[in-house]
Order: structure tokens, then C-alpha cells, then sequence
């Protein structure tokens, strides 16, 4: 299973042999460039100008190269400069999480906001809204109970207050020198990347197989018979806990959704074929951490002194409806890797 | 399928040709008789005498036997003395509900609090309780948030109330002239069933079979394409509804529960075998009775005045919980219905 999703399939590279070290040097060219790209748009697009969507396009694409930059670093250690790349990586990860965290607060809030008019048995239409344009409609609250209708308001305060911070850190970050020195490696690594003497004779697919293989016993060890048993109510057992970091039994997911990322972008090095399954799985564990960390914003929303009972029930509903959709993604993920190990 | 489960299955019986009204006397005179004994075992054990088992056992005889009768009553109603079965029913659903509140309201209340320390991580044995005996141990609140721990207290109260007065009122029922007049009936009963004249060569099956369709199609009236697919998040729709009864999507499954019940009574009159999968399929939809009535009382609970958010918030979480619970009796119910439907 694991050697044949290994081999290049694209007939149109003219690639027979095993990738090599220039197999990757030209994977992060073109990373690196499409980086350049991204932040010369971001610039371009004024970083938060009135009406443009550029910068949350641009921002994405930062974020999209700078990953897999990152995990290429990682996966192919062996045939790169190991100065350089031990040095660039905790930057890559810095940077990458400090872009991130605009978008993360604001789909947080989308996300529950709209279960929250789920809840209520009301249709209501995302407002992706973009900071620093004009303040987006209130949401409609025609149809919720006053507790609903509280609880977002509440979590519009806060995870906005949240989102507006994180905007101004990755700005603050995008003007760094911090930010210069990685964007100048970056620079570099276009044109000219650093590999080690033999990298050009080295086989890259051991290295790609050792990250298939940690994936494959990340999940190996994942409680997959409980989740691919429908309503087996796991995720909200500590739904109530006095512990005030709950959900310990997440963390595996977690792991396995990042270890599918390096998987997946390490076949990218070495195939130019997408495999969909891969993608799909690894869409059920972004909902997975999307639902856990709602929950968590919901719970914490519900510690909020002096709120009102009706509201604290809301948020409680709430926080439950999102234990379950972490539930509901364990499940959609065993059963999408049960078809793979299947058709593999 | 239909005619199948209609034949005489006991090779025991004896009973070759198609069971008539001998077969339904036979039926009623064995339940009329478990009914009397019931009652005197009731009346033997002092109604609520410290210490004894006994009322609650019985009372759940009672009910059985009331049940079975009322329910053939109804579908072999054309072999019965029209007027003498038109006067019983109403009798015996009246006493028939009076008697099963109290026993509702316990169960609805250790089903509560056992999904309330579910929810916080801890395991918690069953405490039934016996009305009348003296006060039970209170539940250990250690592992609980206080939140927690308070909606426990506030269910605790709220449904012993309830069931302290329901426990009264049946009570009241059982030394009432009109309970009187009803045993009196059944007394009659346990010897001489009033049959229409034809009754002795009136085939049953075909009555019976009517049951079994209005079952059918009760049932094919369900949506159970979308309760058989997992979290499909349909039961929770209305969570946080403003609407006071936001379950109305609830009563056709509670109505195919009745109509489940009235088709296997129906069986018993004809076979002496028990369909484990009726069963199963019954035992379901008890199981989504009780977590819709469930959800009801936490939802209610959290309409009590001056409770605290802490608490709103457990019972909020809890009314979430036992809505899912509602969903996953769905999902088990079409699991069973259709193995049932392709075995058979």
C-alpha cells in the first residue's frame, strides 16, 4: 500500500527513476515563489483596505506555501542543509501560527453562530465578514429565545475582541525584522536551495514512507472501533468536568491531523496526483479540531461573570452540539479510512 | 411477511386451524387473572409498606395486564360486546396512565443523574428508590462541578415532587369507586368474556393483521433514511427554539411506539412465540420516549427562577445530551427495523 501511492504517476514529467533531492529543491522553488507571490499581493492590497479581499486571499496563500515549506523541511531533513533548516523551521512555525489565528477566531465564530440558529430551527446565511471594513449587518435574531440571542452576542464580543487582536499581531508580525530575515531566506530558497552534497543521488521515498508509516501508527492507535460505532456518546464524557482542560482524548486527532498534513505534502514532493481520500480524511479532522475548540470557546463564554441563566443554558446546548460534531467527525473519519485501507 | 408471523407457531397448542374468538378468551381470562393476583399481591404488601419490594412489582403487573387487555380490546374489537369494551377502554387507559407516572417520573430522574455524572467523567451506580421507605442516600456529588451537582439537586427536587404526588394520586386511584368498578369488570372477566355471538368461528387473523399494518405504515411514514444516517443533528434542531413545544417531531415515532405495542399484543393472542426483534425494536423506541421526556424536564428545570448560570449551563449540556439520545434511539430503531425488514 504504502510503495505504490509513492511513485511518480504524472506521465507528463517525463520522471522514471526515484525523486531525488531535485525532486524537492524544485517543490520549495515554487513554494518559496508562490510566498513571494502572496506577500507581494498582501502589499500591494494595503494589508486591511477598505473592500478588498485580497489581503484574506493573500493571507491564505502565505500561510499555504509557508506550510509546506515547513513540512517539507521536516520530512526531507536528510538531503538539506541541517543549519539552515533547523534554523528556518521555528520560524515557519511562528509565522504560520501567528497567520493563522485571525482566521481561526473568526470561522470560530461563524461556526457558532450558525449552530446557534440551527439550534434554533432558523436558516441563517454566513456573513463572512472582513476586519477593518465597514461593521458587517447584526445577524438576525428575529427568530432566537433571548438566552440564543445572548449567547451570541456574547461570543460575537468576545471571539471579535479576539480576532481583532490576532489581526493586529499578524500585522505587527508582517512589519517584524522577524519577519524580514524568514521572508529573505525565502527569497533565497526561489532561487537557490540548500541541499546537501549527495542530496541529488539520494532517494527521497524512505523518507516520504517513515512519514506515511508515523501517520499510519498515529492512527493505528486512535480509538477507531469506539468511533466508527455510531452514538457512542465519547466526546461529550467530560462534557461537564471540573477539569478546566477537558478534552485530553483529543490530542490524538490532533496529532493524526497534522501527521496527514505532512504525509500529504510530502506525496506532493514526489507525485504530482492528488488523492482525494487523503483529502477528505483530512477534512474531517480539520472539523474535528474546528468543533473542539468551539466547544472550548462556548465553555469558556459560559464562565463569563454575570451573565444571565438563560444564556449560560444556551452556551451549555451549544457547547454539547459541538461535542457531538467532534463526535460526528471521529466517525466520518473511521469510515473514510476504513474505505481506504479497503481500496488500497 | 404479514401472514407469516399470524400462524400458530406452538406446536404445544395443539391448535391447527385459525385462532377465533376461544382464542382471545383464553388471552383475556390469563390476563384478567395476572391482574387480580397483581392486585392482591398489592394489597397484600400494604401498598407502600417499609421496606418491601413488593408494591413496585406488582403495580408494574398491574400495569402489564391492563395494557394487554385494553390493547386487545381494541384490535379485536369485533368480536367483543361492543358496548361492554367501549365503556372498559377509556376505564383502563385512565388507570393504566395513573399508575405508570409514578414509576416515570423515578426512572426519568435516575436517567438524569446518571447522564449528569456521565457527562462529568464519573461513573455512578443506580440508586432506585422506593417511595415511602425512608430517604435514600444522597448521591456522591465529589466528582461533580458545581454546576452539575446543583441541576442534580434541582431535578431531585423537581421530579420527586412529582413523583411523591403521582404516588399519591395512584393511591387515591386505587381506593376509588371508580377503580372498583373497573376490577369488578375485570373479575368478570377472568371467567366469562363477553364475545359477540360469532365470535366462536370469527377468523382473529385478519384483525390482527390490520394491527401489524397500521404499524407499517405508521412506521413507513418515518423518516428513516435520515435516522439512519449517523449524526445527522435532526433531534436537536430545536434546542434552543423559543417555541414552549418544539418536539413535535417526536410524536409520529411515539405513535409507532403504541402502534408497535398494539401489534405485539396482538401476536401474543395468536402465537406463544415472542419476536426478539419486536421486542428490540419496542425497546428502542421506550428508549427515545424517555430521552425526549428526559430533555423535556431539563429544559424545564432550566426555566426555574434565580437558578444559578452554573447550573442553567449542566442543564443546558444535559438537555443537548439526552436530545442526542433521542437521535441515537432513531438510528438504533432503523438499524432494527431493517434487519427485521430483509430477514423477513
Amino acid at each position: 500500500m504504502a510503495q505504490q501511492h509513492l511513485e511518480p504517476t504524472d506521465p507528463l514529467s517525463g520522471h522514471v527513476g526515484p525523486a531525488t533531492g531535485d525532486a524537492l529543491a524544485g517543490y520549495l522553488r515554487s513554494q518559496a515563489t508562490e510566498f513571494l507571490r502572496a506577500l507581494r499581493q498582501h502589499r500591494d492590497s494595503g494589508g486591511a483596505a477598505a473592500g478588498a479581499e485580497d489581503p484574506v486571499d493573500a493571507a491564505r496563500a502565505l500561510r499555504r506555501s509557508v506550510r509546506r515549506i515547513s513540512s517539507s523541511l521536516h520530512t526531507f531533513r536528510p538531503v538539506l542543509d541541517p543549519d539552515w533548516s533547523e534554523s528556518l523551521r521555528p520560524e515557519l512555525a511562528w509565522l504560520s501560527g501567528t497567520l493563522g489565528m485571525e482566521h481561526a477566531y473568526e470561522s470560530r465564530l461563524e461556526r457558532l453562530l450558525l449552530a446557534l440558529h440551527r439550534l434554533s430551527g432558523a436558516v441563517f446565511p454566513a456573513q463572512p465578514r472582513s476586519v477593518g471594513t465597514t461593521p458587517a449587518p447584526a445577524p438576525d435574531r428575529g427568530n432566537l429565545t433571548v438566552g440564543a440571542a445572548k449567547a451570541g452576542a456574547l461570543l460575537d464580543r468576545q471571539l471579535t475582541l479576539a480576532r481583532t487582536r490576532a489581526h493586529s499581531t499578524a500585522l505587527q508580525a508582517l512589519g517584524s525584522s522577524r519577519f524580514h530575515a524568514v521572508a529573505d531566506h525565502i527569497a533565497v530558497l526561489a532561487s537557490e536551495v540548500p541541499l546537501t552534497a549527495t542530496a541529488g543521488t539520494t532517494d527521497l521515498r524512505p523518507m516520504a514512507l517513515a512519514a506515511q508509516e508515523r501517520l499510519e501508527d498515529a492512527v493505528t492507535a486512535l480509538p477507531l472501533v469506539a468511533a466508527g460505532n455510531p452514538y457512542n456518546a465519547e466526546a461529550l464524557v467530560h462534557g461537564l468536568s471540573p477539569d478546566p482542560s477537558p478534552h485530553p482524548q483529543d490530542a490524538p486527532w490532533h496529532q493524526v491531523r497534522l501527521l496527514l498534513r505532512l504525509h500529504r505534502y510530502a506525496r506532493e514532493v514526489l507525485t504530482s496526483g492528488v488523492d482525494v481520500r487523503l483529502l477528505t480524511a483530512g477534512q474531517c479532522l480539520d472539523r474535528h479540531r474546528d468543533a473542539s475548540e468551539a466547544a472550548s470557546a462556548a465553555a469558556a463564554a459560559a464562565r463569563t461573570p454575570r451573565i444571565a441563566p438563560a444564556t449560560a443554558y444556551a452556551l451549555g446546548v451549544l457547547h454539547a452540539d459541538q461535542r457531538h460534531e467532534v463526535e460526528a467527525a471521529r466517525f466520518a473519519f473511521q469510515q473514510c479510512w476504513q474505505k481506504q485501507a479497503v481500496s488500497t
